[in-house]
């Protein structure tokens, strides 16, 4: 059994970087995480593995990253009744649609909750939305959060001013 | 208070016939919901109101379906730290392309879980299995449906079988 | 051990209509095949068998159609070093170019030999062009079937000269 | 009241550099505007609140300038009856691809008035075009500035004339 | 001199049906209007003439409506200062995306006001909004439209709760 | 020696209805014509054939339609210094944007003059337009056409105020 | 009267990259040119102008390079019965997308001959080609040509066995 | 006759840093390959002479690069029963997105298989499958590097656990 919320998987690790981002958000959230490289092309019974055993090990949601055709949201949703998260990532000469179009038009019956290409930071936040719907805390905490990213407007908004006036000058 | 589990709005009743597969879905499992025609462009106050109260009023997940410059999922997840499921409609020129750039790219900080373009039922399902995650009888029919599917795929089989056999005749 | 050459797979017996011209090809050059509806996300333990003991049991090409996220063809060659074909089937609001991108962008190591959406009848004639690598008998019906593509021309042509009268008169 | 007669709004400081065309058409034009971050998302009350009141303020026109899934002109154009003119900006995997669709694609309605991905210039001179419907001498500068237009074809027609002469020799 | 407010031009009376939802927006506004068929292409002298003159004629805005390579919008930019709003219409094999991208995408200096493909209504209300940035009575009206915008939101969604009870039933 | 002026090749007698216009427009301007169907890819030798021969039988422009992968306007161009045009014909899944692309992409070296998607009049046009560059008797009947054109716009423009007048009862 | 064969227009110097590889094309040929900076929407007069006495100061061919809403090829076409070859070129967001769009999809009656985004060399290829089919000492060149590009293949055939070696070892 | 079993075409040595791995992966599997530059515009009688007669030096699969209009792929199925693998290069403006339309779009009767933008290490491996298909040296070889996949997939994973050290530390 697990102790970690949250099951990520990447296809490789050279996904690192992009997803460093939801990494640092669950953190941030102290949400906990297993994280995982793993490929439904190149280790596909890892994959079925992983997914089918997730929710016995504890999970409540799985996030996925995966570029290209972008086969592993779908393929971790078929052996699944978590919520699974996936995330198109940007790479090769179509730029992540195909990622895009791979992991979202998922059919009836098998649902990839997707989010934007190369959107890390919030595959961690609907996460941890998921999990605030029976976490009390984590939801204070969204609620706050929600407070800081309306803050950090009124920053920028300041900032914008300064440039505006040496524009003038 | 609500006592409803999911809610969800729409930005006109002509959306009904594709939604239709999002409430029966819902039926099925005995997840309750309450529906509002609601526009981010026509009524935006109804929309923040509704968003701004849904976690008090006890509902744990908001789906939202629209089409052509598609707003409403993006603009109730500003208002809310519940997640929020975006369905993109297919309507006008652009068969629901629009919609799905409109729903899926939301920028860092406010996610929304997009599903295929149309894709009601699977708007349902991941409602469904976002309130698996802290409820075990939702999530035994979860397990219960992944059943079904694999059965209907036998099913399917058998009647390939058949049409097979008048080919050959 | 089965006694076909040919494993095809087919997501729904809906795809039927599209993949007939496939069997008729099969048929037309006596190639053997075994035909089955399985979902990569709704039986995806029957598409790991299949694909897993493919060649074993004989076969020698495997043909999958699928549309919307199209996985079902690398799920399969995720499972086997025979040849997959992959078909892209026109359905939902893009109109299978979404098929056509989950089947044909495949990350290095795990290829899938994609054709045209909707492509039914190429998936056949390639399969038998693999075949027929081996097998002088079916490479000598191709050299046939080439010759009658060229009749065809003739015949066009000579119906189009009809149709270039009756603009005259 | 703002004695400022554009109020321009853009998602975020970053967007700085492509909107510095769009401030320095205004100063050329010597049209007064009040430029703000704030975001459909992270500040939507702050955003609704600009918007509803800016009319009162004096403000004949809006510009709003966003990327990605870019809801921030339409949010303002559902509250008020001022021109709202959007900007969709050139950022992330798609390009612009995607915020000019959530801009352009707007319901019947709620118009909002799309320039093309980056045309922050044209976003000004369009306001201006509006403002110098009801003011001849903005209209005057206006006639000056095609003048200009066309003046700057002629120098750079002399420019490749240099160009072509080098490629002679 | 003419009395009208606004000058609409279409490349064809074909486009009479896409178009009619704007000449009843103006209607319903009491916005005055003269509308003519013509082509950037076939008569591109009356293109430049009416644009033009339109300002000293009295106009204060100009809709064109076209399809395919929809040069008329932009070509009659060329010629005047008034705001010209382009709707780009929905034909031929690319669905009005052809369209879109040439009324959309005009270079630095000469911009054009894009609506949604097919977005005629839309078009009506932005020209309405131009003229009630110096018209009180045609502003008082635009507040009086947004509100029943608001009353159709409640009706569609009483329309809504008949359709799920007879779900239910 | 042919006595034509015009070669026409098209992939199948099914395209027939699409260059009825090309057809048409060749008779109207009296510029003569030779028919084929071709196919680069099921008459491979035929396309070479008659594309090498084409200048020697006195053809002075080669006109090629096709769909999908719509290869034999450059398979034409690289076996000729004829100006040859290409017509991208809508068919399949992608509505002729893989045609469009196949024909007007071509790499330097090889130019193909590519129209519209279903450009066939066009198409017509374009080929009779090359030939007046040589023929005053053609030239003429162009600007005979260009002053049609133009009429056919007032023709239009007094049918839609017609329309509007209706409008108005 | 002009002595030049074919007439250049530009909408900017800026272009004088991209279209280098025409003129030196042209040159290649002994085709002469007369090369303008001309927009259709900074001076459209010059535009309508230049096109209008083209037929009559002797020149066979227009070339027309733009990017973006890429109107000049169009907007030159509709001003004469010479043939106009239309080069879009790569610029802004959509690469070049929304310039083929707006040059490619002419309506019927005014055509323009499309090449590739970008294909400066070929458009002079293409007018050459237009200009040898009345010019024996011209179209000869072309046969040399088609011979010089051939000999390039093997020139380049021979390096990549240089390459091939250098991985074996 | 070749000894080779693999014929791979290429439009230009250009494209070698593309091609490498297809070389790369041949080499491992110590499968036999003859590469040519041809292209199916600059140099078409080599290319229709390659395929014709490619099965009778003993070849058993053609692998084809090409960018843009890549019409190499179709032009030498066109010539044989061979099958043949297309490789959609990514060059130009549209990054290949024409060069994969114009490859996977063939038209019913002569298949291409064709591989992903860029993915010439899969277009080595599809050829190396279909030479397995009756070669159990080939076959056994395919197993082993399925193995070497998954180990990958283990290494990375191993560095990923110590990226995410990094992180915590």
């Amino acid at each position: 059994m697990s102790r970690s919320q949250v099951l990520i998987l990447m296809g490789s690790d050279s996904d690192y970087p992009v997803m460093e981002a939801c990494f640092r958000m669950l953190r941030k959230f102290e949400v906990s995480f297993e994280a995982h490289v793993c490929s439904a092309h190149r280790s596909p019974e890892k994959a079925a593995e992983l997914a089918s055993t997730a929710k016995d090990r504890g999970f409540l949601v799985i996030i996925a990253a995966a570029g290209l055709a972008a086969h592993l949201p779908g393929v971790l949703a078929a052996f699944t009744v978590l919520p699974v998260i996936g995330v198109p990532c940007k790479s090769g000469a179509l730029s992540g649609a195909d990622a895009l179009h791979s992991i979202v038009q998922m059919p009836a019956g098998v649902p990839v909750a997707c989010v934007a290409i190369d959107g890390a930071a919030n595959a961690a936040l609907l996460a941890i939305q998921i999990i605030g719907t029976s976490n009390d805390d984590v939801s204070a905490k969204l609620l706050q959060y929600k407070h800081e990213l309306e803050m950090s407007v009124q920053l920028r908004h300041e900032r914008l001013q300064e440039k505006l006036k040496n524009l003038t000058d």
